[in-house]
Formats: C-alpha cells, sequence, structure tokens
C-alpha cells in the first residue's frame, strides 16, 4: 500500500472503545495446538520489517465469561488486523504483548501439550510447557494500537467457497506498482443475486463473476476496492476454514470479513477503479481451443528464448495450427507448434508469455481453453472452455509488437 | 575456493592432447531422459555467475565406435570438472558448446521422446523434438578449455557408500572463511585396511573413521586435502550412482574421481591442514547420554534465545539432570531440561548452539548422542550411541564464554 493511501487518522490511539479491553495481569493455560493453530492464521498479518516496535507484537487478552474462558490474539500492521481467540483456562484475566515472530518459532518448536503464560513485571511475559520455561521481553499493552471494531448493521453473507474462488482466479493480475494504486488492488461488484471480482493492471485484466448467488440486503450494485494484501490475507483465512459463509462489511475508512471466529480488516483503498467494462472485448470472432497442458508446455519452452526484459512471443494461427515463437540475440530462438481446428483468416500476435501462463496457472492447467482474438492490434482473451454456466471467467491481455 | 590457491598453469589451452577430440558438425539423436540425466549430473559444476563465456557452456562430443555411438558432456569451472556421457545415434561425429543452465532449462520442459541435436553455421545449435524446434546460440569448441585427463595408474577403489558416509559426516564442519584456505576442504586419509575423513573450520571438527576397509595399492598413508565444492558435487554422484566403488586417483596438480561412468576432477587446494589429532580431547571423562530428538528440541528452543551473533547456549550438568540455557537483551531467556543419569560433579560449559544442531542433523537426528566433557575450558566431544563397532565418528567442539 502506498503512502498516498494512508490516512493519519487510524495511527495509534492508546484507547479501548467499544469493547472494554482487560488490563490485569493476564495468567492462562491454553492448548498447543490451538495457541499455534491461532498464531498461524495472525501472524502473517505482523509486518517483518516495521519501524514501530510494538507492531511486531501479538495482543493477547484474556477474558472469563458466561461463555467460557477465552484467550482473543490481535496482530496489526496499521493497514489490516486479525482478531481471532480460542479456548483457554483463564486463572486471571488481562493483557500482555508478546513479540510475534519470536512466540510463533517457539510454540512451533515446543511439543504438544499445556502451555502457561503468565504476564510478569517490566512487560516481561512467561512461557512455560512441560520443562521448558522461557521469559519474552514484550511491551506495555497500552502502546498497542487500537483495532477496528466490526460494524454493527450493514453486513453482507457471502458464501466461503465462491469468493475463495473469484479471489484465486483474480488477484494475480492486480499491479505490482504502486504509483498506480487505484489498480493496487481488485474490485468486488456485490448484486442482489450475483457478484463478482475484476483485476488489472493495465496490460491484462481477469474478470469472473458467479450468477445464482443470494446476497441478502444488497440491492442495486455494491462496488468495493480490496487492497491486494488484505485479498492475500483473506486468501489464507478462507482456505483455513470449515465455514460456509463469511460476514463482509464496512464503515468510512475500513472493510471487514468475519469468517469462522476470526476478523481481519483493511483500511479502504481511496480512488476510483478504472471503468473495466468499457475494454471487455465484444467482437474477437477468430478463436481456437487448446488443451491447457499442451499451451503451457509450448509457451514455458518458448518463453525461454524470449526477449528477457519483455518475454514477448508470438502466436501464428494458420490453417488448423497454432504456432508460437520467440527470438532473442543472446540466447536464439524458438518455435512450437500445437495441432487444432482453425479455419479463420491467419493471424499474428504477439503477447507477453509470463501474462499468458499466469491465466494457465489459475485455472490449475487441466481442461481445454479457449483464445479468442480480433486482430493483431486488438486485446486478447482467454476463456476456460468448460461447462460451468453459473461462473463466468474471462482473462483479456493486451497485444504487444514484436 | 580463493585466488591464492589457484595456479596460473591451468587456464585456457585451446588444443586437445591425451584424446583426439572430434570436430566435424555434430549431428545426433538422443532419448530425452537420458541426455536430462546427464545433464542434471553436469550442470551443478557450471558456474552461475562467471565472467569467461565458454565456461557457462557444455561441451559435447559426439563419437562412433565399436562400443557403440556416444554423446561426451563435459563442464569446468576450471577449477573443477565433470566429464560424463550416454548413448546416442551419431548421424555425423563432431563437437559443438551449448548454453549449459538454458539447454538444461529448455530439455526438463520438453515431453519424453527423442531428441536431435545438430551444429549449424556460427556455432549455432538446432535441438527438436516432437513439434518443437530451436536453435540455441553456442560457442567456437576450440574456446571450450583442456579437462585434466584420469591417470593411466595409480588410482586406489574405494567403497561408494561408506565414502558417502564419511563425506556427510565432515563436509558441515569445513570453514567458510575463504582466508583459512587449508581449512577450506575435508582431509582424507587412506591406510591398506581403513581410511578416515576430517574437517575442521578451527571451532569445531568432525573425524570419522572406517576400520575394515580393504585398499590395494595404498600402503603406509595416503592423505589428501579435498576442497569442500569438490566434496559437495562428489557428493551429487555417489548419491546417483549405482556403483559400488569409485576410482580415486590424483597427479600433481588434480585429484579424479570416477564413479558409474563419471568422472569429476578438481584442482588440488595447496597447504598443510592442520594436525588435527592433537586437539582430539583424550580425558574427557565426564559423559551424559540422550536421546537426540530431545536434545535437538532443547536447543532449537533454547537457541531462539540465545545472542544473535554468537548463538551461544549453556549447558550445565547435574544430579541426573542436563539442563540447557541462554538469554539475549532483547528477546529474553530460555531453559530447558533433560532429565537422564548424571553422577559427575556438575559442570556448566557453554557452545555455539548451531554446531550442536550441526552434529545431531549430521547423525540423523535419531538414536542416542553421548556428551563428553573434561570441564568449562576444554573441549566437548560429540559421539552417536550406537553399536557399530566399524565406525568410529566423533565431533569436537570448542567451548564458549558466557
Amino acid at each position: 500500500m502506498t503512502s498516498a493511501t494512508q490516512e493519519p487518522e487510524m495511527t495509534l490511539p492508546t484507547e479501548t472503545s467499544a469493547t472494554p479491553a482487560p488490563t490485569g495481569n493476564l495468567e492462562i493455560t491454553v492448548s498447543r495446538a490451538e495457541l499455534l493453530r491461532e498464531l498461524t492464521a495472525a501472524q502473517s498479518v505482523v509486518e517483518r520489517k516495521t519501524t514501530i516496535p510494538i507492531l511486531s507484537n501479538f495482543l493477547f487478552e484474556a477474558t472469563q465469561g458466561a461463555g467460557g474462558d477465552r484467550l482473543t490474539i490481535t496482530a496489526t500492521d496499521l493497514d489490516q488486523s486479525l482478531r481471532t481467540s480460542c479456548a483457554a483456562k483463564v486463572k486471571k484475566a488481562g493483557a500482555c504483548t508478546i513479540p510475534a515472530r519470536k512466540l510463533y518459532d517457539y510454540i512451533k518448536l515446543l511439543p504438544e501439550g499445556e502451555i502457561s503464560i503468565k504476564l510478569m513485571d517490566n512487560h516481561w511475559v512467561q512461557i512455560r510447557a512441560g520443562r521448558s520455561n522461557t521469559k519474552m521481553v514484550g511491551m506495555a499493552r497500552a502502546n498497542f494500537p487500537q483495532v477496528p471494531e466490526f460494524p454493527t448493521s450493514g453486513a453482507v453473507k457471502i458464501s466461503v467457497p465462491s469468493l475463495k474462488n473469484m479471489v484465486s482466479k483474480t488477484i494475480f493480475a492486480i499491479s505490482n506498482e504502486e504509483s498506480r494504486y487505484t489498480l493496487n488492488g481488485a474490485l468486488l461488484v456485490l448484486k442482489a443475486e450475483s457478484m463478482a471480482m475484476v483485476a488489472t493492471d493495465g496490460h491484462r485484466l481477469a474478470h469472473i463473476e458467479k450468477l445464482g448467488e443470494t446476497l441478502e440486503g444488497v440491492s442495486g450494485e455494491k462496488k468495493t476496492l480490496i487492497p491486494r494484501k488484505a485479498l492475500s490475507e483473506l486468501s489464507s483465512l478462507l482456505g483455513a476454514t470449515e465455514a460456509e459463509t463469511l460476514e463482509f462489511g464496512d464503515d468510512e475508512q475500513t472493510l471487514f470479513f468475519r469468517v469462522g471466529g476470526r476478523v481481519l480488516t483493511s483500511r479502504k483503498l481511496t480512488g476510483q477503479f478504472p471503468n473495466y467494462e468499457a475494454v471487455l472485448p465484444r467482437d474477437n470472432n477468430k478463436f481456437v481451443i487448446v488443451r491447457c497442458e499442451d499451451l503451457m508446455g509450448s509457451i514455458q519452452r518458448v518463453a525461454q528464448f524470449a526477449d528477457e526484459r519483455s518475454g514477448a512471443i508470438k502466436i501464428r494461427l494458420e490453417q488448423n495450427e497454432l504456432k508460437l515463437s520467440s527470438s532473442s540475440t543472446d540466447a536464439g530462438e524458438s518455435e512450437d507448434t500445437i495441432e487444432t481446428p482453425y479455419n479463420y483468416d491467419p493471424l499474428v500476435v504477439g503477447f507477453n508469455s509470463q501474462y499468458l501462463i499466469d491465466f494457465l496457472k489459475a485455472i490449475g492447467n487441466t481442461g481445454e481453453v479457449r483464445l479468442e482474438f480480433k486482430d493483431a492490434q486488438s486485446a486478447g482473451q482467454m476463456r476456460p472452455e468448460d461447462a460451468n454456466e453459473d461462473v463466468k471467467y474471462r482473462y483479456i491481455l493486451m497485444p504487444m509488437r514484436i
């Protein structure tokens, strides 16, 4: 995320507001398996190289309640936060912060069993398990930034498998150029009976639409730009859950995703996502269908001899033949031929080989793919050639001059 | 290898001498599986970042003979060379050079089947397979350096499994400091009925001796210093062969290892290996025996809180107890206890945790290990606690002040 999108108001409030947070001398026992599972979920949000020391720490909060004793773990890098919890025996309710990476590595190295965690003087935290006894240097709980609270109304329920699929089919097309910050995320489009996701870096665009989804509470069109880093966290969250649905909410500054007891928040990206519908090709009526595996093999071979900077390879369509070729002054030249029905006018068009490979990987490099063209100056389109009527997936690539 | 050990005489002879090498327009067909197997063996010798372009190339030599047509592949970085071969249909005997990395990557990407290779004009090499057709930019065969020839006499036959074991038990203790170039290798000691290998970096020393080996042609003691890089290549060679024995020879400048039709050469290291026998402890009579897995777990946990630069942890032996501990100002402190019989005087001694871990890894982190000490100022010794009478393996570590 670029500094241009960071607004100052979210930085370091030291007071808790909505939930009265515990502040006593935390003392708990927790199962190593459960703790490790939650730390694994939370640790990816922690910045490796942060200049703000408290952000390398987890916030641990232990509470006793009617629903049972719980340990809540929070991680944040100020742009994102993740809050998760597990059952624990809470001797003393309280809170502390612990260096995230060190704790995660240490807990991974402990054998299965019960772990005792106790806040000591000077923010030191004692961790005992079996015949292991460790004291880690924590920081004051009061320094840990306030994390946004899930909004009390307006959340939308979304199918976990559908969202997971949409993220994996678009995330790779998000721009890596930090300066183009409205392209540093994917656009989620929710309607009453469908949802869609689209991502582009200006050279290629991935668009997926899922029909037949009933989204309660959505009227008209709700468009949300989700930053790449949040999508990547979301993808891990969705991969680790057995829940069928996710709750998605937002307020003025923040996006919220709640799934299986975990809440991921992400600061919103500002700015307007481009009008992608204008670039979707309408008359790409020359097409060819090939097996993904064949195409992948040919592209990978030919790409070895593409210009290293551009990665450009040439696609040549002739009577029942798809030819891929490349040449570079350093390495040599390469050509691969795939036999496949083709009866339109011959066509020669150049593409970035990596962009072609990205799409084939996204559809799992199985089955068949349809390549649709207009001419050498127009965008090409790729689609999986399968029978799923409810999912419309398309990938648009700008041509390269070669 | 340091420049101090590079002697000028081996650099770039352009004439072949011992074997009359083919020079015609090579044209062959070879099975992809066989070619890939040999390229895999040879490619690790090729320097990734060389300033001498020809050294990024393989030398291909195709010969027709009574023993059948063969393709011989050679790679060298001037310090080492590897020469291997496979069966091929040779239409025209000849030689060419081909960029090693590009070729290896390309052949990996080709499907199983026959591959045709043909030398064209200007040192270009055509590679055809199925519907793939590639031309690679090679270099003149005459530029490829001469590779030393296996000596005609004096080679010693060595057991492959025994040598493999000795290399894996010592290679990790070789010094990484290029300036200590007599420690940049392991010493192989051959006797008529035993062999040994020893490596040290000045802080720890690994020594393994294998008794009951009959080494024909060895009288007295033959000591050879083998550079680390050669040991690492040798280790791959030994791992990839089904041969039972290896032939080891040397001349004034070069070491030779022939196994399963492949020949590895390595420039000799100059200088004298230190008198390691003087540092082998003789009266380390306080000892303790622990399960490797337990010790490994404890060391790894405690090492998380060791001083990052030194990695030092403390071993404390008390009545039936082995305690490991560490502390660092940044991270905190940690202690692990292992119950085990111990009835000598209490002892506290510090060691580099990584050095301890290296040894436990070398013995596969299974079974038991014996730790032998004299006092806090003397070297400690580790040995696997197993019943193999023929293999004597010991590891000596200098203590650290903590």
